[in-house]
């Protein structure tokens, strides 16, 4: 018998929610062995402030568990604090700490450890405050890997979208979709659809970046010059790409019902029909990573930490999609 | 017993499947007095050509309809072709025919004839072959009734979708976006939603431009500079507006639960999540004319012209919506 698959869950800022998610999704039992890595002195007065009861169950190096956990139970993988925590107040010196939890599940991953890595949400700006420069977990895990790019794509139900841009201002955008970018993108989303999702032949319908897909270049000359013939050859290195097609159309039954996923040029062409159709079960997922790395797709919520009523749907989605990736890996 | 109003339905380019549309539809009873104005001899061609029998009848100025046509009837303001028919094949001869029902539908609504015009598609295309300078139905309405700043909205059930760039190329779109643009268009949109939605106090929920509306200036300065400044000021006059919000969060029902229309900044911001709704039943709602004017969301469809099998369902909409916003009319 060969020893269980792990999967790393960082709970990520303390005084947000995401303690409150891995502590709710606790009551449920795990279909894998869900490793928590994060302060037990946090989870465990966030439970007692939440009025709900879950066992933490002491892991680490040396000590993995051999099964999923039970309902009412959660492994902890303890990550000391270094100030104490009040629930919906950031402090700078958890800083070190928030990313002390991203580095032992990435290199986790990358050792073998762990078959992938969900990420709840941290909080940017009360890490850069502490001095430590991060504009993100793509970007950490990015370096923390060696990977050069990667993609961002959101997926719910039925419906994956990724980015060929993601966060840039919109005067900055066309400029940004170079032929180059592009290539890269369309590739790595090819593959990781292949070797993560286990899709033998993905279909993906490329947005256009104009209106109307240009309109035949009366609005906007991009998909001519720059688009079309990227597509062109990299549907001769088997890519199966359709498109350019307006973004508008594009999500529509006659074109979603044939394809594994959508690249959208940039963020708002593509995100708003994904939350619209995926609201409250949206995960976000960065390709290209040589680990699986999936996360929910909302913030902190400050305001609601230690609360209850908070919905983890996305939480549940991000778990699902780990773990279908980490069973599809090829 | 005042005499009912009266709806002008123009069936567009002639080889497409506009014709085809008003007569699937007067298979049904309509609640208001409709005139499809257009070429009798089409209309009947094109019954036979889909094997569908509908009672051709005959109206026009001096002899208007007092009530609704029956199931299995059309009324027919005769507008002569300069050259037959065929469905499918794009004729320029016909162009000006095309104008001249749009021209009877605009006046008429103009003097009080009809109570508001729902069009089928025109092709742009073959007009511009025939020599005549036309960039679609809602510059052409414009000019004949001296609107200068139209707004384009898309609606379908539950949900409005107003732009405040339409067809531009997405590098111009920024640049675009200026206060008095902004300020213009959603001030015609409140006025229309009073004015011919009969909604008393509109809440409108505006998008930001920038992927997270700029989130405090990072992702760009335009919400900072231009929107808020904007909005701000435009809540001085009354307006209710709620925004900037990013566009990949506004679309969820928290949001649209406790609005009237949305207000996104460009194209392929607002209508993939409205299509995507509303697929199949999306309208094309002009606001700023002095006149009620609403059109189908599809193209001509030259390749299904004469064969059925066809969708109407925007139409319907199309219909729907200039009734309602005649009734709702102040």
């Amino acid at each position: 018998m060969t020893a269980p698959q792990l999967f790393a869950l960082t709970p990520g800022e303390p005084a947000g929610i995401g303690p409150d998610l891995c502590l709710l999704l606790a009551r449920q039992a795990q279909p894998k062995p869900l490793i928590a890595i994060a302060s037990g002195e946090l989870l465990a007065a966030r439970a007692a402030q939440l009025g709900i009861a879950i066992e933490l169950i002491a892991v680490g190096p040396g000590a993995w568990p051999d099964s999923a956990s039970a309902a009412g139970s959660l492994y902890v993988w303890d990550t000391p604090l270094a100030a104490p925590v009040v629930a919906g107040q950031l402090n700078p010196d958890n800083a070190a700490y928030v990313l002390e939890t991203l580095d032992r599940a990435g290199r986790g991953c990358l050792a073998g450890h762990f078959a992938g890595m969900i990420t709840a949400p941290v909080h940017k700006g009360v890490i850069n405050q502490a001095g430590i420069p991060f504009s993100g977990h793509t970007e950490f895990l990015a370096e923390l890997t060696g990977t050069e790019q990667v993609v961002m794509m959101l997926a719910t139900r039925g419906l994956r979208v990724a980015l060929v841009t993601t966060h840039l201002p919109l005067k900055d955008v066309a400029a940004a979709i170079t032929a180059e970018r592009l290539a890269r993108v369309a590739r790595i989303l090819d593959h990781d659809l292949r070797s993560k999702f286990g899709i033998a032949q993905p279909r993906v319908l490329v947005c256009g970046l104009n209106p109307h897909a240009g309109e035949g270049g009366h609005l906007g000359r991009e998909e001519i010059e720059v688009i079309e013939p990227t597509l062109e050859r990299l549907r001769g290195e088997g890519l199966q790409l359709i498109g350019p097609l307006p973004a508008d159309t594009l999500f529509t039954p006659k074109h979603l019902d044939h394809c594994d996923a959508v690249l959208a040029m940039y963020h708002d062409q593509g995100l708003p029909v994904l939350k619209f159709k995926g609201f409250g079960a949206a995960v976000n997922v960065t390709l290209g990573l040589p680990i699986i790395r999936t996360s929910v797709d909302h913030g902190t919520a400050l305001d609601l930490a230690g609360k209850g009523g908070i919905d983890s749907g996305s939480l549940q989605v991000a778990l699902e999609t780990a773990y279908q990736m980490a069973s599809s890996r090829r």
